[in-house]
């Protein structure tokens, strides 16, 4: 594996899930194939599961962890090629990726959309600008439309708790919440669903559509409670709208998911996390037997975990050797 | 150990001020104990001591550390149980905390008072909460009320510094500051100093008065000059108000300690620093031979050390397999 | 080496170069110099290159890594000897640099200048003042006026493109910028270049002049032009005025540099980044055949290893043991 910033990176995802199912049941079992590796984390915007899961994944794996807040501890970066830089951005991306690739051998990238102008944050200019100009390879810890290690981790959750021969019935279902979201959860827990050969209903208040590059295959409903009534698995995650972009349309508390929704007790939630409790899912569902939540946090570290193996074995042995640092300039 | 919030988790002070001392004689005794353990660090304020000593003693260990500075780079937690959350705090402790819990070994935890509402800190909100929702050892690296790493660290210190058959003469003295305090440090010492044996007597102008849970036993004081003249250590520490709590009442410079409150030139002085120079103390005390503050600073490392062991020792072989995880989902 | 704050620590500064292009060619020939040794990197301000840089080299040593941004995870010192500290300083550099000194082996700082007061930032208030009151070697991670690391990082940058018998001939060029910059990284660089040997030009506006104890020996001239026309090496870099002190005065853009300034074909360009693109050189100078910044940012790992392999033989083996505290205090 050469990079790792959406489901298209990921060849079988249903092979990626198998094999962090086995790096749970065996943690350590690699615990050398990433020495004297560096692992860089690079994080323009807050985190604690990714950040914490991924650290622990690649300590795993033997290998060394910078990390990094860009804003907090290093400045802003400019992603515009050819800009005048005589405004608040202290360094262009194309200089400081080339840098950052010089001392880490991968490198995992948090950037948030800025939800004002679509077209930038649905061509990934941070990401994609990062990744031109660095010559190592890079993985998303959430770019501005994907969150690909949330969605592996998800997929993972799913089969771990469905034995049936056939597929599972999974829907996502938007919520409500006090601020504007990104889309970029919705968007890969769309993707990789489909991916992985499930059949998958969205239900979303009127405005609310996802790009359909995510969703084409999936059916869409704007009743809750009809499409999560015989659901397996029900995927809770709020969103801004489409259109105007990044707008909170909806406050409608009807859309809360609560237990009177949910007549089958065989029915799991899922939720990326944070989630505000009492205005996206009540607290008792949270609490409850429904929940899988949990034990999508605790698998964040297997989904890091396979993609940082695959990555590093698509590393050639001479990556770190210092003729690179010469063939590189 | 299965916790480490006060003195009652510590069994017998002396006895852990023993280790501390054994382990600052031989460092990396304990080299592997540690070994594929991850001890988390959640700071919600800020840290220097605590956090390098802390650090330096996991590494001793052989443990692996993640430092979340919870505020800034993740986000505000909601402590209250059944809250809707729609206001500026992104996650419930419940969550976050159970989510923690599968990242770490061991999480230490630095939660600060707000000063504004006795009982709330009272009720040590935050390190309860999140000690209830996590499966693993918590360990106070500052509570709201109390901060028992650096009383061990004070415990060890006194110990190093002392070597009469009779107990030694103990005092802990108010100091002015120019900002409002948290009373933990105070009532830490208070209780550990009343553990091991020592007769305290504790000197703070009208109004601060500590809460008695913590310095039943001790002598309480006014006059600051009578309390120390003949004290053996003195612990020099700012705190604001008990009624109105939080408040800073005394602003009275005679409360700064000078070398004319010494008589005896075997009288030494404590403080946890960070101290204000020329308002708590003085320069020529700080820098003088009475003065035991970095010894006390340096100590931190080895009481962290003597936890730690304490705390591996008490986790379970199982800990860290898989099955807890799912045990716990 | 007992500190690095200055070329003056350096010895032969040639030597050390040559130090840095071995372990280059050999990362982790020393993988267990620094075992057991724990390196602090203290950052008053923002740090990309200088951060991780530092960190792996001290990785490729085995050396233990504590970063803290002391202002923000920690709070302000106070610097001033006998200030009566009832403002908003929460700790004496005093009291910060023993404590610090006892969890470190090594510490780096990171100290920019205020640019308000020549005399205290040409005193190099912060890094003195920690350094007389710690009792490990302190590395400079920049200070108010010197950037060491970076400039034996340009050496070796110079070196490894340097192949004639005859030295180099070297400028350092002004360049305008939008915000007052430190002169810190063209006072070490000319240092650095003096002492190696190199002719060196400075070409600035009127009132950029340099403090001729970095630069006498140095031909200054206030034409860009004619002084890169015939360079091996041109030096970019902006800085504040010397007088008014650390104002911008000049906002020419004629002292951009471009491909139009430069002549010869084997003519390099170097840069210590960040850099602003479009204000202090062209896009297409920095990402064409004259550029050596990525070679530079590279080689900052290299020089800082082979300080750190300098400081760590420097150390005498008991600076780690339990009796160095007690001689301490």
């Amino acid at each position: 594996m050469k990079q790792f910033l959406s489901v298209a990176d990921a060849g079988d995802p249903s092979a990626l899930a198998h094999l962090a199912r086995q790096l749970k049941a065996a943690p350590w079992v690699h615990a050398s194939l990433g020495q004297r590796k560096t692992l860089g984390l690079l994080f323009l915007n807050p985190s604690l599961r990714t950040r914490m899961s991924t650290q622990k994944a690649a300590r795993h794996l033997g290998m060394d962890v910078m990390v990094m807040n860009m804003d907090q501890e290093g400045w802003r970066l400019e992603t515009q090629d050819g800009a005048v830089m005589d405004g608040d951005k202290a360094e262009h991306i194309a200089d400081a990726a080339a840098v950052i690739a010089q001392y880490c051998d991968i490198v995992g990238i948090r950037a948030f959309p800025g939800l004002q102008d679509r077209a930038a944050d649905y061509a990934e200019t941070f990401i994609r600008q990062f990744q031109r100009y660095s010559s190592v390879p890079v993985l998303s810890l959430e770019s501005a439309t994907r969150h690909p290690l949330q969605s592996l981790a998800d997929l993972v959750t799913v089969q771990e708790h469905w034995h049936a021969p056939q597929a599972p019935k999974v829907v996502l279902a938007w919520a409500p919440h006090p601020r504007a979201l990104p889309q970029a959860v919705a968007n890969s827990f769309a993707e990789w669903m489909l991916a992985a050969g499930y059949p998958l209903t969205i239900a979303h208040p009127q405005g609310y559509a996802l790009d359909p590059q995510f969703t084409t295959g999936a059916q869409i409903t704007h009743h809750l409670r009809e499409a999560v009534a015989d659901a397996d698995f029900v995927y809770i995650k709020s969103w801004s709208a489409w259109e105007p972009y990044g707008q909170v349309l909806c406050r409608d508390t009807g859309w809360m998911l609560t237990e009177a929704h949910l007549p089958k007790a065989s029915t799991r939630i899922m939720h990326c996390l944070p989630v505000r409790r009492g205005v996206e899912l009540s607290h008792e569902l949270l609490e409850g037997p429904h929940a899988l939540v949990q034990a999508q946090a605790g698998n964040r570290v297997w989904a890091a975990q396979a993609i940082l193996v695959r990555l590093l074995e698509g590393l050639t042995n001479e990556s770190t050797s210092p003729s690179v640092y010469s063939a590189k300039l």
